[in-house]
């Protein structure tokens, strides 16, 4: 079971700014992750274009699993015979896995919800499978995944509040299953329920009663960033958050840019997961400490310097933005991993500078500079 | 001006079998290089997949860049601005450019030929230009390379007498012209000519005798592995590599196989380039002691194993050929880059190996070796 500590706990105001950030540690089997952390996502066994030791250099501390595109592709015999998922990859530290709940919703063909899991096919040949909620827990056992997620219904936006409620309740009563499962299984690594409830306030409210009647060691908002206005995003989050146990730690999934972390991280949000920085480097878009810029842009066909001086990854450290800018016009394979490197050791810099800036009990101040940075 | 040492000159014979082996040293204005030797291909800028750290690994110690590909993409006013193709890549080792003759005759459009040069079509966007010999010497001044390559007539197979002949005193004219311009510009670097004469002997001699009249510092063979049989290939290598200079570096351009660097390695060849362990890699194919492998097959699927057991690559140091097929099934990034970093170091590494031979006095007894090995 994991171990959550919380080091340092804001509660300052500033004119309407508050400040509820909160700084930690979890410890779990495969080593200790200091919150709030960004966690890369690696769909297939692989974040996208970087090797495990890139990871490490970009300061990753654990790092996320899809269950359901690896249980279709290498499929759990697979990982099983191979002794699970991190020795498979080669990942030593700590990994949390997702539950399938999104891809039913985002990728999944044909999925059918009921009280006895999710009938579905592969987006990949069509073929039917099933997840039950204590399948879903099984699966994540045989990757061997330090968190576990809890089998969920995410529905899209927007959804009325019938099927909103339709699926609140059968993610309640997954939860209830997929918890008495792992406990009978001995407890072993660790296992998240997730909040949903749509952007209805009080059905966020009733999920996270019903979810926190449940001793899990951890809570996720899911049902987040599924095409609502941001706005929505953050009133569900600010208004989810202080519903979840402040003993514990609280994942917000599928989220989000820069600017929603710094947002989140200021609600007390202790985990995110976003398959962003990775996609938009592959995309030629690179984040930088002034605001985001197009690689392919030919006004970085003479440019010299580094995508960010003030970052020290490794290519910024070697390349320039001209080399950067050529290798992805040409569709060099290079160019997704130098823009991935960059923007993954973005991203979990910036977590870094916030841990940093809630020890010293300045984050509203860190916040003020983060912007005023990007206004330039 | 490059110093080139020959180290140890073999003349064994075994039975029919007989071995003109030498091993030697190059030296450049960016390091020395042990011959015989395999230069990997970096097209455009970037060894495709791999990082210029990982070619360190893999015991590169040579790399190929393509002028036709960079004057094309980046630009030589980028390349010049950046101050030549080793500061823009970021590679500091000797760095060796063809001259765009195999190009004209593999990918550009409506190449036209003529004593002033070669007139053709942009295989991106149709845009036309024109190399001289004078040009093609320029750019590679511009692109900074440590061993520049003359312009040079590459026709296919088959190819008539009369054309040969024509391709092959085109390029005798242009060597002159193309040595001329790089002895007035300073005779920086390196030039090195390059015998044509397609598939007939008598037209390898006489190019090879026009050639060697002109005081290149080395010495290519160009127009072979261009669609003929492959004794053919053999037949002419192994005519007109002793029509060369023993004093200079001779290269065999665009070739070949495991196989074939072994034989060629062994008719006295020191300097060999070819896109092959790189283009086998990204589809899947890799070497191994024992003979190729393609990963994608299922009988892979739950194998622990590295891809060769005597591989000393990061590959094969910590992945099993059960992730490397589920990478490259995938189509994860990440697979291209494993599988190249395996089949450079394998060609590396079967280079060293022969010059330990040739250096030990047994290449013959290495050469027996290697094909027993493969014949399991
Ligand atoms: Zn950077
Ligand atoms: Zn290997």
């Amino acid at each position: 079971m994991l171990k959550f500590k919380i080091l340092k706990q804001s509660n300052k105001s500033n004119g309407s700014d508050h400040c509820r950030a909160r700084l930690g540690t979890i410890a779990t089997d495969h080593g200790v992750i200091d919150t709030p952390i960004f966690m890369p996502v690696g769909t297939l066994g692989s974040v996208k274009a970087v090797s495990v030791e890139e990871l490490d250099n970009c300061k990753a501390q654990i790092i996320l699993g899809n269950t359901y595109h690896l249980y279709l592709r290498p499929g759990c015999d697979v990982i099983e015979h191979m002794d699970g998922l991190h020795e498979f990859i080669r990942w030593n530290k700590p990994m949390l896995t997702d539950s399938g709940g999104f891809q039913f919703f985002s990728l999944a063909k044909l999925a059918k919800f009921s009280d006895e899991g999710v009938a579905f096919q592969s987006h990949i040949d069509g073929s039917r499978h099933m997840f039950s909620p204590e399948k879903a827990v099984e699966i994540q056992m045989i990757l061997g995944s330090d968190i576990m997620m809890s089998l969920d219904w995410c529905i899209g936006y927007p959804a009325d509040e019938k099927q909103t409620m339709e699926a609140l309740n059968k993610t309640t009563l997954w939860a209830k299953r997929g918890f008495d499962f792992w406990q009978e299984k001995g407890a072993v690594n660790n296992l998240f329920g997730i909040v949903q409830g749509g952007m209805y306030k009080h059905l966020r409210t009733l999920s996270a009663e019903q979810l926190t009647q449940i001793d899990f060691p951890g809570f996720a908002i899911g049902g987040l960033s599924v095409g609502e206005p941001k706005e929505f995003m953050y009133e569900m989050a600010c208004h989810t958050l202080p519903l979840l146990p402040a003993n514990k730690p609280r994942y917000i999934m599928g989220v989000g840019t820069p600017e929603d972390l710094v947002e989140l991280v200021g609600m007390g949000c202790d985990m995110f997961d976003c398959v962003m920085p990775s996609r938009n480097a592959r995309n030629g878009q690179l984040f930088t400490s002034k605001g985001t810029i197009n690689i392919p842009n030919a006004k970085f066909r003479f440019d010299k310097g580094p995508i960010d001086t003030d970052c020290n990854c490794y290519t910024c450290q070697n390349y320039s933005r001209s080399y950067l800018r050529h290798l992805y016009k040409s569709r060099e394979l290079l160019a997704y991993r130098l823009n991935t490197i960059h923007n993954i050791y973005y991203y979990l810099d910036l977590m870094e500078k916030m841990r940093d800036a809630i020890k010293q009990d300045r984050f509203l101040e860190f916040k003020r500079e983060f912007y005023s940075k990007r206004q330039k």
